[in-house]
């Protein structure tokens, strides 16, 4: 049975889903955690997650075929979407097209929580070899947001 | 282009986003309104949108075979799933599963405001009958709830 009803108990702490990591560590983000809100039991072939990244954190950069739309839900930061740098702030909507660059950064003082729209079959993100990031830090602002 | 970044620019208004009518005006709600956040374009066969219903407003008491996920994210009320009332407040995660009557209502003193994911391909919604409504109103407290 899926549950009809999941209440918020804490702030942003659901009942009876799980705080996970956000992946395995291999260096590449730094204070991410993971909730799955709702997978392919619920029949619309979309998972919605709920990341919140700690003050300071980041998620890592990095891209793939699948696409991503992101709804800021509690405090700010900032993203890199494709080749652009965004402010975020809560109920902000980003889209993650196919193949773009990514990563999510909370602010230094407070973190970043957002709910994140995958399909359920997707394929595996990709790192930036060393070419990708001498494209990517040819944009300045992107050299000095970047984390990797 | 579908945008990448679409700004909140006011409380629960987004940059580009209409502010639409929630469907013809059939009787069977109230004060709600119905904003287009993501659909086919985003590649995930899923469309997000955020309704609003004011204060002492309703949605329509209604089934289909495709699925809602449904998130609040202003203010609060209650809800018809399936054969529960359950209370409403920012960020509980409600599903309504294929053919559950389902029905959304702002307190009297405050909006509505919530997030629902549906796939892009979709059935059109059924009313209840005389018959389903006797059904539903066997149950005092769905009985006390509804508005048809």
């Amino acid at each position: 049975m899926i549950p009809t009803y999941r209440k918020q108990v804490q702030p942003f702490v659901w009942d009876g889903v799980e705080v996970l990591a956000y992946k395995e560590q291999d260096g590449t983000h730094r204070a991410v955690t993971r909730q799955v809100l709702t997978g392919a039991e619920h029949g619309q072939g979309t998972s919605l997650r709920y990341f919140e990244v700690g003050p300071g954190g980041h998620t890592t950069l990095e891209r793939h075929e699948h696409t991503h739309v992101v709804i800021p839900i509690r405090g700010g930061g900032t993203a890199l979407v494709v080749d652009r740098i965004v402010p975020l702030a809560a109920h902000d909507v980003v889209f993650v097209p196919s193949w773009g660059w990514h990563q999510f950064r909370a602010a230094d003082d407070e973190p970043l929580g957002f709910l994140c729209a995958v399909t359920v079959e997707r394929d595996r993100p990709v790192l930036p070899t060393a070419q990708d990031l001498g494209v990517l830090r040819a944009d300045p602002h992107i050299a000095a947001f970047i984390r990797v």
